[in-house]
């Protein structure tokens, strides 16, 4: 995502993140609270317990260290007309969690999503949740494994699932029309472990331990509404181990991400992203829907392939990300450029050129790569992309490309889709408002 | 750790990490090529693909490159006295593989820990492995998902079981006496899928991204000899979130590695850690034992409990690591000391004062987190600790502390060991040499 990445303020560089850079130096929650006064949220909520935390976070008690602390430290703003985590730069991780609801009332639902969105303002401020001097007798508010790290980039991105309109909630009359679940395409291989959810949270950090804390909090405040469904945790190269933030590899060796729109130009994330008056139903005006793809990658295959093979199944040369053919990351895909046989440079079933098609249809990935031990079936690394994109429209979009893909993609070989959900992320939450309200009112 | 990085050479303080940092810029794996000529370990190999590269790779031919590398980027050098990774202050990511022989004969060992020597010396000093110009119609060298990553603090610790012993290579008179599997403990339930392994590659980096390429690697190089048998991805709070380089914290929010001996100290580290003349079979003399032991957290119990009885489980206090009742992380545990009611101050059955028993058995942890999507059987949070830990004798230190934790530590309520392994890691290879040497021959 190096597009991305340098045309974003440098919040995230090395120079600015040493304790010597200009932006100033980093804030552990700790130093955060302390700085802010009293105790930030922490004495807006008192110190009962998670019952208390639920009932005492009303949205419209934003804390003022949320507000400070963005200026001063790796901090992404949690209010805004979008939310972030979306067009926010990747971070380094990802902590992803799908939810299953327990309750059948709206006003549950509401609650929840409102004491999410306070606890959200402070987990990406990098405060801890709830009372600091935690009362001996209860259990701490906030499970503290965060507790001294800065706010790391941190971004929460909620979303709801197709189920969420299913009738339970009576909500069924709000789906918009073309969300539901995503249709089998050619060589799925989906486990059930891996699917839906009625409700998700994408936590993205620069620090896994950041990401996890926020999720497990979230997880913790849910209790009695909403049980986590499934999670999974990615990664991607480190800002701290690539010097010139060069787009990122995937665990096949490729640059990944080169192919993107530039989430800095506003007319084309609104054409390609964000869902507009007359889109649907107008509670989504502002927000996004999520594919998500748990994709598990062949890598002993794929390594036991040629390079000019690995290069014809993108498209690009692995070393540079060029196009075949060409020399530069960010050239043209020229996919009618043909060598002196007439033979096309860029095979026609390569990814790239399928998932670039006419050029017309576009999305916004958000990919990270994933490790998770082994398969126990296969005996091979259990590894490989948690395919996440952002767009306005699902069918029209990821549908229409991965019908696309499916078929005829020359990566095929190499992969097997073993998860997959869709989510519409609500628009954002302005301060006083919460996640979720255009919906739930 | 903190007590351990505070004494350690400040390579990777955020300070030295930027590039204008006076150890100098901090080069990507391309760069250090270009720098030390042609093509380090490249031309010396030739792209005759993985075949040839263990054929080629003789432990005699250390690439220039590698030598060079070490002062100028963040390189932990490979080759020592002994091997890093040990007393090495932990790195933010653990990639930690066993693996299973697939052969009888001990000159296909031998040359695999040869390939494997001279591969780690590339890896850890952040070098492509092979020639960097691959052959089209081979397939590459190197993975190359961290070309162009710095090498973040890689290191490489290579170990066998005890299987390796059981005679199908001919050494069973080579096995140390007090090396064996770990006897079954109070509570244990272990699962087959994360034990044991006739060998293992301990990956430590800063970087995820780059232990995971250096295992997986690894285990490409040694197709024919030996295949993964389980694997486990680590992580810890990472250096960049935490301005001040304090003791990280484990998932159940308390400061972890406090209690540690300090491994500067070379005669304590050669009381604790190091194999020396007489301990045993003299291959040893300069290595370590290993234990591993996969601990899930049921972190859902935890977080129910009161912040008092989750201090009196560790017999410290969470917020500053401190001992019940003292003031500094540091502190020394004072297990005799009594209240007015002349009741212990540090409960008898606290984590801590088992641990510590009397103070003169000691080893040298380094554990690192690990969230692993959900427990399919409980429905909740797969996240814990993998325990690691090095001594010099097993059964004396690991043993014997484990044994009478598992009978009485209060923490037990919160964890169930679902993995195990040991390993006897070999002495350091000197330049030239290769890791096993001792042994092998
Ligand atoms: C494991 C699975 C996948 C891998 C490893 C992968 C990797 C890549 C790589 C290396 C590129 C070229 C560089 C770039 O433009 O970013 C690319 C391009 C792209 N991929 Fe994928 N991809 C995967 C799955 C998918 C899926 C499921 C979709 C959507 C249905 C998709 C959509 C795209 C698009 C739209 C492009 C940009 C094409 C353009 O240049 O316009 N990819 N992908
Ligand atoms: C999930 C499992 C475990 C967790 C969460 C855990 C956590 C901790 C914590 C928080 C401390 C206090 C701070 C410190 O000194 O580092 C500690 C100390 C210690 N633990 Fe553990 N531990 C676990 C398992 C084990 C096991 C299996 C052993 C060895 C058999 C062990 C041996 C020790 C030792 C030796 C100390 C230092 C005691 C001293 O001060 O001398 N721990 N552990």
């Amino acid at each position: 995502m190096s597009k991305q990445e340098s045309n974003s303020p440098k919040l995230n560089s090395k120079e600015d993140d040493s304790s010597t850079g200009f932006i100033g130096k980093k804030l552990s929650r700790r130093e955060m609270l302390r700085l802010t006064g009293v105790g930030g949220l922490g004495l807006l909520l008192g110190g009962g317990g998670i019952g208390s935390i639920i009932a005492a976070r009303s949205a419209a008690a934003p804390s003022r260290a949320a507000q400070a602390s963005s200026a001063l430290a790796d901090s992404i703003p949690f209010f805004g007309e979008h939310q972030a985590g979306i067009l926010t730069p990747a971070q380094n991780f990802l902590c992803f969690a799908a939810f299953d609801l327990t309750t059948t009332k709206l006003s549950d639902v509401k609650k929840l999503f409102q004491a999410w969105t306070s606890t959200a303002a402070s987990l990406t401020s990098g405060q801890l949740i709830g009372n600091v001097n935690d009362n001996p007798n209860l259990p701490p508010t906030d499970t503290g494994e965060a507790d001294g790290l800065s706010p790391s980039r941190c971004t929460l991105t909620f979303g709801v699932g197709p189920s969420f309109f299913d009738g339970r909630l009576g909500l069924g009359s709000q789906r918009p029309a073309s969300f539901q679940d995503l249709p089998v395409f050619t060589g799925d291989n989906l486990e059930p472990q891996w699917c839906g959810g009625d409700l998700c949270v994408q936590a993205c950090a620069d620090d896994m331990q950041v990401a996890f804390h926020a999720i497990r909090n979230l997880a913790r405040i849910a209790r009695g509404t909403a049980v986590l469904r499934w999670t999974q945790e990615g990664f991607q190269r480190s800002s701290g181990a690539d010097p010139k933030g060069a787009t990122p590899r995937n665990l096949l060796g490729f640059k990944d991400g080169t192919g993107n729109p530039d989430v800095t130009d506003r007319k084309e994330m609104d054409t390609v992203v964000w869902n507009n008056n007359g889109d649907g139903p107008s509670w989504m005006n502002g927000g996004t829907y999520m594919a998500v793809r748990r994709v598990m990658l062949r890598i002993e295959v794929w390594d036991r392939s040629n390079l000019s093979d690995q290069e014809a199944t993108f498209g690009r040369h692995r070393q540079t990300g060029a196009p075949i053919g060409s020399k530069d990351e960010f050239d043209d895909l020229d996919l009618k450029a043909t060598d002196a046989s007439g033979k096309l440079i860029i095979p026609e079933n390569s990814h790239s050129a399928l998932a670039h098609g006419d050029g017309t249809v576009k999305m916004l990935r958000r990919a990270y790569s994933y490790s998770s031990g082994m398969n126990l079936k296969t005996g091979q690394l259990d590894a490989g992309l948690l395919f996440i994109s952002f767009q306005r429209d699902l069918v029209k979009q990821f549908v229409s490309i991965q019908q696309r893909l499916s078929k005829n993609d020359k990566l095929n070989e190499y992969m097997t889709h073993t998860g997959s959900a869709v989510f519409a992320c609500f628009p954002g939450a302005r301060e006083g408002g919460y996640i979720g309200q255009s919906l739930l009112g």
